[in-house]
């Protein structure tokens, strides 16, 4: 049910890499193509997004949605992260990572126990969305990411709820991805230990939708969950 | 096969609550007994990592263990958070945070779309591990915490895999769950609406195991693996 989100316009290139970007050690691992760093960005539903607050790291997981090189959070307008954005700012640092783990790596050696994963990590600075065009837009984005096709099968946002919701944006400028795939990576000498090696895949996908038991009588359930 | 890491002792009592664990909102999805985090943490497999560099916000995802109150995450001598913990250093002011995600909830409204989610974050400082029993106490739980048993069934590491190997150690004081579990909350007077409301599970578990090409003869799949 993922992937749709804001991917209308094919991306082309790269992003420039910057020494924040650029890892210190297994450099072969990360990433740079835009059209890679959108599908691991709209396979997610959370994100964990870092400032700093009284000089101290916060981490904190919160949904999120894509509008080509942008990328929209919202919460309540009384939440801290979102209170420290506010338009009359210089806008907020953020760091804000995505990652999925694919499978876990059994090596022969403990030191090479490992696990396959994708992860974007975006650096840059959070600003408020006040522009009510662009405050739609992006929480269209964010219904959208969570289900393509919800944001035209649910009642829109009234006044009172989109006074009571912050959105905020940042952009696609300092951005990697950071990938594991592939097998198991023992020492030559290793090859013949006793113990069992591979790969363990982590399931993905859905199970059966639960309906609200309240539901109007004769609501069917729509395509694009029976699709998932 | 998750779940086993370091719960030999049961916990009892709740962490403090402190200003930076009580949410400004939906405090009542916040919780702060230990069983519950513990539970939370161990069946995780990455955790996100944030510190502060150059006065900015850095997220990165990292494997951990768990042994009781404390927390090990281990990386190259070589990669930078853990080159800013050094012994002889006040160790790294971080917040470490484990997220899972249950379900989608989709309401008739698009403001009251959410997920269920169980959190994890941790604040704290980071401080280097160089007491050689307890890196390797550590880094058995790091094993263990990617599949249990496995620690006793692979080789340990050698000389030369433990001097490239920097653990670090990060105290269970500071800390908050928060969840949300349940179903649509819509508003009254949206009830009616014919939109499809309820929730879509996100699947969970393994798909069956991938054996290393190169497996020493005769080698079966281990217990702790066909059990997943």
């Amino acid at each position: 049910m993922q992937g749709t989100t804001g991917t209308s316009s094919q991306p082309t290139g790269t992003y420039p890499p910057t020494d924040r970007t650029v890892p210190t050690r297994s450099p072969e691992r990360a990433a740079y193509d835009k059209e890679l760093v959108h599908a691991i960005l709209d396979e997610g539903y959370v994100c964990h997004l870092g400032f700093v607050r009284d000089g101290a790291p916060v981490v904190l997981p919160t949904l999120y949605g894509r509008v080509g090189e942008r990328l929209y959070v919202h919460g309540s307008t009384g939440s801290r992260p979102l209170r420290m954005t506010g338009a009359a700012d210089p806008g907020l640092p953020v760091c804000l990572t995505v990652t999925h783990v694919d499978a876990l790596v059994l090596a022969r050696s403990a030191f090479h126990h490992s696990i396959n994963y994708r992860s974007v990590v975006v650096h840059g600075t959070a600003y408020e969305v006040t522009d009510p065009e662009e405050r739609r837009t992006a929480l269209d984005a964010l219904v959208e990411h969570v289900v393509p096709g919800r944001s035209h099968d649910s009642r829109p946002a009234n006044k009172k709820e989109l006074a009571a919701t912050a959105v905020i944006r940042l952009d696609l400028n300092e951005v990697s991805a950071k990938l594991r795939t592939g097998g198991v990576n023992d020492e030559p000498e290793d090859l013949s230990l006793p113990h069992w090696a591979g790969l363990v895949p982590l399931r993905k996908g859905y199970d059966a939708p639960v309906a609200d038991p309240a539901l109007a009588p004769g609501t069917a359930l729509p395509d694009y969950l029976s699709a998932g």
